[in-house]
């Protein structure tokens, strides 16, 4: 009997765990809700916790509510390799976003130990606090957390203190969460796409070449309001025609951009919104995102120069006001290389591509090295219970996660 | 003592008479509001009917409830020559929509009197009944009503049989009140513009081309929402990107058109309209105006061909639904001239343009011959306290009605 060189994971194992996970917080349609700090969470990291224990990890709970498991390497004070990702849903959610990536790294550890491996590095596996809301785990680790325990009041009008008191958390000493690169040489996650690049194209796997950045904007156009039959057309100051020509604008600018920019008008209300009334008022919202800041400011100029001249044109004023701006986070090339050559050696195919959604990596790429690894969703589906990665792609990625952090234990030093 | 050749009002007589007419139904902020069938209709109808029969007119109500004030000709069964308009109301109106051709009407009548002058015709005076929502009076005239009372019951309820009986008409009876050429020659309308066309000229008198057709429209845009983070701008199928092609298309063909088209996307909504989300859906209002129902045709042979080139290239299916025709109605070549005949006689500056409001001589030009004249509106404003026309341009209007009536009783045979 041949043995395969490569170390694995166990394919079928990993998938019972994502099933068995699955049934908590279980809705009638099959998908999952499992809100942060709600009943569900709890009973599902009580789960985790035990597995991580069974896998012979030492796990504590930080003041953020992030479950941490350890699995000791053979350089006592060496800094932890990391992966992992989150086990808290959306309202109407699938049964992978999050989940997998804590799973595969728990499995990962499993395979370890069921082989007797001891990285030098030690291996943590991270499940963060929250991320579908506020992402207050991850963002308590990179030191970005708002000090306002209001901003963090759940919708339903609980205090974080207490939400953190049931975790096992603690708002009072919420900066103690805080790590550092001597802590964390590197973090990789393996994540399902919430998109449909990977599969378009034909892929496996994905190398993220790094989580976008995005800006977003309120847009504002006023115009006159005016009689829609008694106003001749060259004395209008219609509104909605300028508006009209932003949203193009947005779009022709995005789609001539380099690289896989993205900018959307999604919002857009018009007033006073009557048949019979040239609009004298439009406020539109504007997102858009990049991996490149370079990009995203390009953009921005280029936008703000068309507005002026629209604005001059149509006779109208249009003010563009900055709501939120976050930061891209970029790959570490080392790691892409490392996912990569994993790839090779499993003979999986893969592609580059940047993650157009936000992930716990986004955040401790603040204070360390991160990757990401993706792995296809049919149909580009995900925050529903249509969300679907098979259990051989499941299985794909968890091993290119193995690999990957087998080969980062080398490259970083003790 | 020179004696001034050429039959003209009283001018202060006539504004004597609309600050009278404006205290009924006078607002604190100085509008007036006489909604139709309303307490202060009827008591300016009886104001009306007193006046009229002052001026030596016979004063009959048909069954739409319209006054008809009869001023004999020297020709006794001659078709009559016709002016008027409307005492009805907006909720928040001016002094001048409506009441000014009626006033000038009775004044045109007071002078014809008290200078012992009878026209070769009958002259009639008509207020058209509810203008303001319904044009029943007119439209009851031109044998267009609608054969349902439900659809003429009023807002507050009260049945149309109510209303009418309220002011002397019989919703029983009210097909009794069409008429025809052989009894109408023609008929001349004086109005305030509504708009800002003749003070942006700077002319004293419209001569009215005719008034506008409308073509309302429902355009309906589905393209499919999706996420602005994840999918890709060359796979999005955007329905507010083909909306804003298509409000651009709307724009430029109507600017583009020969004459005084106007066409305007008042209304516009945006599904899910979500700032994370590429719309999915857009629902929007196209209003068309011309004089030409060749011109409104071209526009939306133009529109649609270009609505299949914009719905093509988006990806995206864009129906349109008519929603309302209504045809123009051009102003008798005869009767301009005769106007046009007037100013230069009274030394008044005018000029062709048309209405792009409705007005009870649409309805009166599906039976007979007609003209509008229009006296301008301080910076355009109707429907409002702040709508004025002065003294002195309420009573030129007045003049210029009173030489086009001489002259049509000339031209048309009796």
């Amino acid at each position: 009997m041949m043995i395969n060189p490569i170390l694995s994971v166990n394919g079928e194992r990993l998938n019972n765990s994502i099933s068995r996970l699955a049934e908590i917080g279980k809705l009638p349609n099959g998908g999952v809700r499992r809100i942060a700090y709600s009943p569900e969470d709890l009973q599902a990291r009580d789960l985790i916790k035990k597995w991580m224990a069974e896998a012979g990890m030492r796990v504590r709970i930080d003041a953020a509510g992030n479950i941490i498991g350890t699995y000791a390497g053979q350089v006592k004070n060496a800094p932890a390799l990391a992966t992992g990702s989150h086990i808290d849903t959306v309202l109407e959610a699938g049964r992978f976003d999050g989940t997998l990536g804590v799973l595969a790294g728990i499995e990962v550890v499993r395979v370890l130990q069921e082989n007797n491996i001891k990285l030098i590095h030690p291996l943590e596996v991270i499940v963060f606090t929250d991320e579908e809301s506020r992402m207050l785990g991850s963002k308590a680790m990179s030191g970005n957390l708002i000090d306002d325990a209001e901003y963090y009041r759940r919708d339903d009008g609980t205090a974080i203190q207490i939400c953190l008191e049931r975790i096992g958390g603690n708002w009072d000493k919420v900066k103690t969460a805080q790590r550092s690169k001597s802590e964390i040489a590197a973090y990789v996650e393996l994540h399902v796409e919430q998109g449909g690049v990977l599969e378009t194209a034909g892929k496996q796997i994905g190398v993220v070449e790094g989580i976008v950045g995005q800006n977003r904007f309120v847009i504002n156009v006023n115009g006159t309001a005016n009689h829609a039959g008694t106003t001749p057309m060259e004395s209008r100051k219609d509104a909605l025609v300028a508006a009209s020509q932003v949203v193009l604008a947005v779009n022709n600018l995005a789609k001539s951009s380099q690289g896989d920019m993205v900018a959307t008008v999604g919002a857009f209300k018009v007033w006073p919104n009557a048949a019979n009334i040239v609009p004298g008022k439009v406020e539109m919202s504007l997102d858009v995102r990049d991996l490149y800041v370079y990009n995203l400011y390009n953009l921005l100029i280029s936008l703000q120069k068309q507005i002026s001249a629209i604005a001059a044109k149509t006779q109208t004023k249009i003010i563009m006001q900055p709501t939120l701006r976050v930061e891209p986070i970029l790959g570490k090339p080392e790691i892409k290389d490392a996912i990569a050559h994993s790839c090779h050696q499993l003979q999986l195919s893969y592609y580059h591509l940047p993650s157009r959604a936000g992930h716990d990596a986004q955040e401790i790429g603040k204070i360390t090295d991160i990757g990401m690894i993706f792995v296809p969703s049919i149909a580009g589906i995900s925050h529903s219970e249509l969300e679907y990665t098979s259990p051989e792609q499941c299985s794909q990625g968890a091993n290119v996660l193995l690999q990957t952090l087998l080969q980062l234990d080398k490259r970083y030093p003790a």
